[in-house]
């Protein structure tokens, strides 16, 4: 797809004295989820104030980058248990670090840390309510609004306090929240954002293993902890002790087990990103029960059938030339390639975009209208694979198009007779309120260029298809997860989750 | 002196469309007040969001190297209006961002950004309350609860919330405020921390003056400002319009004129901190009345008879050598000096030390006990001056004593005979609640070596004489500031504003 | 390959007002020939000094974070011609700038700059004859020592100096020069590294076109080049005016056109280096003739026959799983695929390792053992593909093998059930004396493991396959390039140039 | 003075475990010598490489700045001796680091790096006989000459052939060169820059005192080092073993005992430069046998009577002010007023001037010119002192008066009543060519403006009073340095040492 980006990962660790580091390889490993900055909180007791603090690193620029000082490993972020973020966010010229993650506050109870993924659909009423109690706002995210509900509930103690705030929320919060004494992990009661819990070795000469919350489980893999389930949408899961070896893992809010913690109601069903699955998350993760690459290989091969290969026959000419758009769009491909073959479309897989993996954040393009320039700048064509041939490329979505037609363009150069546009995923139509940052509605393909004829001549494609909703459900679907558990209002404009009338996105932005 | 480093330096400029510009010369002539951090915000109406909006540049480090991208001034820092800070602090080893002021923050009535200089004697009660109510802090910061309380004022309206807010507030603090349509100049009604009124030349184009209020007036001659007045103690003067020519200039609360703005009660009487004119302010500066350079060498006339030259008769020898420890006791040194030789106590001014102006930050002592390296990096002695004279070392003050210490040794290993100590200012036996970072009351030399026989035998000195705090208080007062308008409580112990019992340093750094 | 990672990556433009620039692109293409510094040199006549000079800016760094000043552009590296070179070196800790090309220097004749891809083999003995006449060398490189011969050659005039220069060095030397008035374009006689020429489109207001040489064409396409030809082994191209339209097509030494130059005889055979097919350029270029994703697929399928999947009947269990080791090897494996189905052994494609393109070159594993922490840190595997399944990894080469072994621990942690490793290339097992970083011959894995069979035992696999010398040249030959015309001393030992008996890398790094 | 800034700081160590660290405190003393770049060298016995190497660290910045990653001084500087440079340089938009100094280089005898002070004088027939004979430059600098004359000298031995080398060369010369056994301290024939040889405490556990050389004495104080004497003129002296406790101090070219060295023939007797007494060297360095700070006290003292102070007669009027221009003028400020009050012409010392020393190099002064700011920004008057009276300015110098006149304007500004503006040296006239970077001939104030009359008019002064070249000269000998041993070229235009007609200053900056 075209740079839909946004998101954010969060990782959370809970016993372990290398808390900071694990949680440094996690975000490393949820780089994908936002690239604009990077931040760990610890909590740790300090000899000198008799008390714990929380100390705190963060930066604009990429994990490796904003930690590249082994002493903060050291002297700094030292303490067993820690939570992390990792931030993409769309004010790129703004130098004001206060938007960065995790938020470090502290309150009548102590300190309160926080990063977030994902959007609150209720945001201006709390915020509202919030502002005229007298509330200071020091940022300008959602993210912010909890702690102040926490910090102004009338329930004692921070748990209560947390749960509290919790419960006042609506729309997407996919949370690690670090108090002095415990990690707690939440999930909205809609479960938009992946979420999971794994367990991490005992460290040397302890006794009880570690806890890790993160994003995607590839997080888990990175440090060798082990998966253990999901929360549950609606889950506040309060990690407050090491001595639990297992976590009640049934798949029921009422089956939250081992931890305290509680299951905040449903008022609108359970509704999970589906978007996560077609583009977000890494195909090595394991979200919302399912191997995000075994999903996206079913939705190549629907994709084989609501929107085929030509028909080229035997005899009649070499066989269509199919090829991903790397490297989301990989796995579709490969599933696209072998049901079109079993469906007796000949085709053949082939690698006909390569992708250059040195473009980092600091790309300039002096003297020249740099919007071209930059897509040459990370993909080159295989001239001896396309020249002459029919191409049909696969995308996994289509947002603005702008980059798809970029590429177009590059692959026609290359000398391909036929173009064609296969995308394992319906049209983006709809904006997300649930975290997604999508362009405005205006910018997007399907709105600016009206039907799929025309999205297909604006593209410069020979023919384009997309997936249907229903069919892309289907791919969905598994044994344990009915498709009515997922949100996809991108697709459908259907919102699981009733949003604030009028609401743009950078009301707060102030 | 040796490191009584703290304070601030504040800036606030009003209609004028380099405000952000001018507060970076100006913050850079106040760079003396603060070395660690420095922070511009501005106030400017942004036509896509349609509202006003306060864009913020801040960082650790120097002005000139915070600010040295130029675009900030011309894509982000825009607006004519703006406030800046520069700081020290003393926890180096943070990276936490979230203490670097200008603090800006949003609530119901809009942004309030705010730079302070000085520290809240009832900070501890103040956060008690506001803690009580479930404020959220994001910093460590006085400053911070300062906005929380305008925020949760009943009144209503920016002003009358933040007059509400300053009502509640006891100690020190010198601060700038910038709200969306006003610049607000506040100076407590004790009046520690000085505060200047200076109006800018009309813009071209422009009808009216701009105006900017600085810490210290040199802050108006690097932009070309005129000074007007100094903030009385206890005004909270409101710039909130261009077209005033003339702003009152009377000399008590009353006579507040021009611009809005009301006079706090004054609980305690008017105390401005006599160590501004000590060591804090640079001697360019016109401070609570009277030029600093002029104090300065007052206190070294008056010096001269507290603690006299040696006497050397005619024909019994060299004259004793007057050196001043530069640049800070250079004033002090040239009175002494003169005041002696009237006195017929013959001497005669030298430079005896050599300060290294090329000591950054960045200074590391790499395999070495750094200490004695850094003094040694930092000042040079001169042989040939020093060599089998009498030596009379002038400083401004002591507080550790430990660079003294180091400098004396260095005065006696370049051959002085005698090697004398001479202090324009009594010894710093207290610490100061109202802004000052003394080191703790143990490591003042005063207590941490007892009398100034003990102190003179650990400096290695052949005699030592500070000033006696009436001493210095006469040489303070001038026609139009009695004495007892001051505060000298590091000297003499004397509290002019009651301070929490039992407040530590850092008890809110959490 | 796990890592045998030199080579240099080099570019020069000639009549193009924007020369800096379009190296810049060009290099950024490059990248993957060297990462660890970057350099542009561009000629400009210099109306204050009235004559021609040549800025440089080049450091340590990739090519995007190198150049990300604008302004280098606009003001530094006018003019237009330039060269351009990035680089890799092992010598990782040093901080000498010495040894970042390109080279600029003065001599008698002008200004001469030099970039090169390769290695001298000769390099002792030139330099033993140049240090006895008195040579003063300022950097380790062998590039050097080629300007040091054209400055002290007894031709007279920049070009014959340099064409005098290059007929004395053996080995490989793709190489630009940037004179005063001209670009030129070397390659050694034996052909070792690639080295291309394209022709860029006319600037605008230019009635001639520009001209461009680079060591791979992905470069071109970056940059809208077209490309012309490859630069003949043993052929010194002069390019020193722009009007002309065509050069010289022919295939033979005799043919060079065009513009002016002369060919170097060939005393040993055309020997191109087939590891640049194996694993070193891009798979997009076109080099020595060939598309290198074409050759690669051809490897693969020849490894099909070599190395053949393990078989299972039909009915017998599920098809054994290809997996490429990302992605130099992903064209490898389409190959072997396709060519294993043919064949009747039934094996399916699938995307096993999932890379993590956010690895720059600031890792830190902090508190940790860090190979193993470094290899996760860079791919993950997918469980669900692996799980219980027979899984067959491709690589295009095997080293030192030490990430093959990791990757294969990791792989059956994953869950498979067997793992078979298959390597489209013949084992590494002789030092590369023409450009090419091995590391020492003890640390190969076949020198430091024995026989494929101790080689497995040690990697941790079910079964070891590589292709043979044979198998792979049968795949390299093409049409119009016999086997003969290669290099394949790395597997082979059979040096097509002598190499000075014990001779050892760091000989010259004085 | 207004900025003749340029000439270089170096320094060498030898038999010491600690060389770079003492290199980069002593480099950080010299600092004021070149404030563009910095960089060190040592010599060590690399035991993988089984010899000698000379790693090195150099880069554009603040000596403390370019140096502040203390793991440089462990890991890669290590060895026991080590030269080290100081420099600035004009070509400030460069960004090419082939000009930074030490200079590290190898030839036939081994690696040879040296740093130097000054400008060769027949560097431009040298540079022709070397070119002639094949010699490739990678810099631009002079300094590069003499290791090239090293290289091809048919002399053998690495010392013999730098003594061969240096008796090449004519002009200004202070050097120290490293090679792989020895330190060498080089002072040119005429001694025109200043070298001082000085003994370290021996190490611990170490049997011989360590050796330093360096521009100026004030070097050796930071380190603890003992000046024993300064390199002789002409002398070459080889530091090749630390036995040695007593070099010669005898004050005549045979003299030199101790180490091995020898000495250059002088063709034009010594002519030490004047203009390190009246400006360039730190007030407390020893140089060419005198103190400077007592120099420039004499040199004050010949002002009074060349241009005395304005007569005010007691009872006229306020005795007139005067003050130094800091901080280079304050010492010739104080003889300057002792002695016009001895002479019966009253007037009083002050400081009327602030300067801000926070001043590095990234200042930018955003949309305005910056010329007149950047002035303001480095000094400010303090008006309580100036107003209404009589000031006498005193300077060191005027080159090009810019910086004066801007000075002038601002304490006219402040209030003074008449300005009169003193100079402690004649008008610089004329260019040096011996390595000190004056600006163009037309540029400076003398040139440009006319007479004194006319000069005193474009600076808006009252009146304006120079040194005579006899009065400097009258001030400057000594008991044991009579005046016809200094070069004052560039106020007389007497150059001591013939210079290559029409050589213009960037001639050599290919």
């Amino acid at each position: 797809m075209d740079k839909a980006r946004d998101y954010c990962g969060v990782v959370g660790v809970f016993n372990h004295p290398d808390a900071a580091r694990l949680s440094y390889f996690a975000l490393h490993a949820l780089q994908h989820r936002g690239q604009e900055s990077a931040g760990i909180v610890t909590s740790v007791y300090d000899e000198a104030k008799r008390r714990r603090v929380m100390p705190v690193h963060k930066d604009f620029g990429l994990v490796l980058d904003v930690f590249d000082d082994k002493s903060l490993f050291e002297d700094t972020l030292v303490g067993d248990s820690a939570i992390g973020h990792t931030r993409y966010s769309t004010s790129g010229s703004s130098t004001n670090p206060a938007n960065v993650q995790p938020f470090v506050t502290h309150f009548q109870e102590g300190h309160l840390a926080l990063a977030h993924n994902g959007n609150l659909s209720n945001a201006r009423a709390l915020r509202e309510a919030l502002t005229a109690r007298g509330t200071l706002y020091t940022s300008s995210s959602d993210s912010e609004l909890i702690l102040h509900l926490a910090a102004q509930s009338e329930e004692s103690g921070v748990v209560p306090r947390i749960i509290d705030a919790l419960h006042q929320c609506e729309g997407a919060f996919s949370l690690v929240i670090l108090t002095d004494e415990t990690l707690i992990a939440v999930r909205d009661p809609n479960g938009f954002r992946p979420l999971a819990l794994g367990r991490l070795p005992a460290a040397p000469g302890r006794e009880h293993p570690g806890w890790i919350v993160a994003s995607e489980t590839c997080a888990f893999d990175i440090v060798g902890a082990e998966y253990v389930r999901d929360i549950e949408p609606g889950e506040i899961l309060v990690i407050d002790r090491p001595g639990v070896e297992r976590v009640g893992e049934g798949k029921t809010p009422e089956a939250v087990a081992g931890f305290g913690g509680v299951c905040m109601p449903r008022r609108h069903g359970v509704s999970q990103c589906v978007f996560e699955y077609v583009y977000f998350s890494r195909p090595d993760s394991l979200v919302f029960g399912a191997m995000v690459d075994k999903v996206r290989r079913r939705l190549g091969k629907r994709l084989a059938h609501d929107a085929p290969v030509p028909l080229v026959k035997k005899g009649e000419g070499k066989r269509p030339l199919v090829m991903a758009v790397p490297d989301s769009s990989n796995t579709a491909a490969i599933g696209y390639v072998s049901e079109s073959n079993k469906m007796g479309r000949r085709c053949k897989l082939d690698i006909g975009l390569i992708r250059n993996h040195y473009v980092g954040r600091t790309f300039i393009a002096p003297g020249q209208s740099s919007r071209e320039q930059k897509v040459r700048t990370k993909f080159n064509t295989v001239r001896g694979v396309l020249k002459d041939r029919i191409v049909v490329m696969v995308d996994d979505s289509v947002v603005r198009g702008t980059t798809a037609r970029q590429l177009v363009k590059m692959v026609r150069e290359a000398g391909a007779k036929e173009v064609h546009f296969r995308v394992s995923s319906p049209p983006v139509a709809n904006p997300c309120f649930y975290g997604m940052d999508f362009p405005s509605r205006e910018e997007l393909a399907v709105n600016a260029h009206g039907s799929v004829e025309e999205i297909a001549e604006w593209l410069g494609v020979d023919s384009l298809g997309y997936l249907t909703v229903d069919g892309m459900m289907d791919a969905v679907e598994t044994a344990h997860e009915s498709r009515d558990r997922y949100c996809h209002a991108c697709f459908s404009g259907e919102y699981p989750v009733p949003v604030e009338t009028g609401v743009v996105k950078e009301e707060n932005d102030w």
